[in-house]
């Protein structure tokens, strides 16, 4: 997770919207957590917002790192991650999981949850978590403070109970949550609000 | 945003999981529209579903996008776009952008909103939406059927009405979407669930 903004919320009027400045805001941020083994085989998890799916084919999800954090370094050496949504049952674990470092804590033992190594890579996945993707390092990008890893998802993996009679992931039965970076909050998803390649039809001409 | 994906939803059993293959799925992926000129000044909006955060500094933001896509002829020749955050209000003119190309069809044109020129960059953002990132072209990295265009975020744009009376956007007042890409649905934003470096807190020894 990223720490708070050290800039101040000042506002300069542009018509009808203000401007807030050069800022990482996005709506919204998912919110992911990265398992890895680092060089002597212990799991650790770490949890990062700045994530988002980058390629269909092959199919990609980048993730940014700070070069510091102890994730960085064993991704770099095993060239596997795993990408693990918690649901809002694990909020708290998802938290802990951004608030120390696995250099120090074996932040599984702290939390009580369960790391399963990956059958397609070299990286554990939280057992507790309904959807896991597994992920080989594909690219490595120095952007700044953050390194961007591009990993290609060799499989999805998703708790039984939250698949649905078509064989298709549920949403509501994930409950997945997302973070707003410019309070430092957690929120659930809400109702169906549209279908999408169909809310928008009657504008085509 | 994504063509619904051509392989069957089959899952193999793996433990309490499935495995559902090699998928770009991701719990939640955010719905932003991107704004460019073409090379005859004329404003397009396009709708994207593969995006997210990548840097803190200097703070940027990836989009990806397919060859053909006229945006992604936009972006290449003007260096520069913008990210347009609709709310829940919007669903069906953010549908509508991701349904045809700016080839044919003046989007603006026939949805009712209105292209603003952004003032850092030269690429138009949508008035009605309330959240507007204002980016340069930093980076192109071709991933495959997918190239990423990382922007650095030159200013953030809110509506007035969503500036809660502390300075920072709230987000009951911009109400963003997401995409579940395994159903082609837009979901609203739910509740606050929990506060960041907060929510873990008693999990720390």
């Amino acid at each position: 997770m990223q720490p708070p903004p050290s800039s101040p919320w000042r506002a300069n009027a542009s018509g009808m919207k203000k401007s807030l400045g050069a800022r990482t805001l996005l709506y919204t941020h998912p919110v992911v957590v990265i398992g890895t083994y680092d060089e002597r085989g212990r799991p650790n998890a770490m949890t990062a917002a700045w994530a988002g799916i980058c390629c269909s084919s092959p199919p990609c999800v980048a993730v940014s790192l700070q070069k510091p954090r102890y994730t960085y370094r064993n991704i770099t050496e095993q060239k596997a991650f795993t990408v693990n949504i918690p649901s809002g049952d694990h909020v708290r674990e998802a938290d802990f999981f951004g608030m120390v470092s696995g250099k120090d804590t074996d932040k599984f033992a702290a939390s009580g949850l369960t790391p399963v190594k990956g059958t397609m890579v070299d990286a554990p996945y939280v057992d507790e978590f309904p959807v896991v993707l597994e992920c080989k390092l594909l690219h490595t990008f120095d952007l700044g403070l953050h390194t961007q890893f591009v990993g290609e998802i060799l499989d999805v993996k998703v708790d039984e109970t939250a698949i649905g009679p078509d064989g298709k992931p549920e949403m509501a039965r994930i409950r997945p949550f997302v973070y707003d970076s410019a309070r430092q909050e957690y929120y659930g998803i809400g109702r169906l609000i549209g279908k999408a390649f169909s809310a928008g039809g009657d504008l085509k001409r």
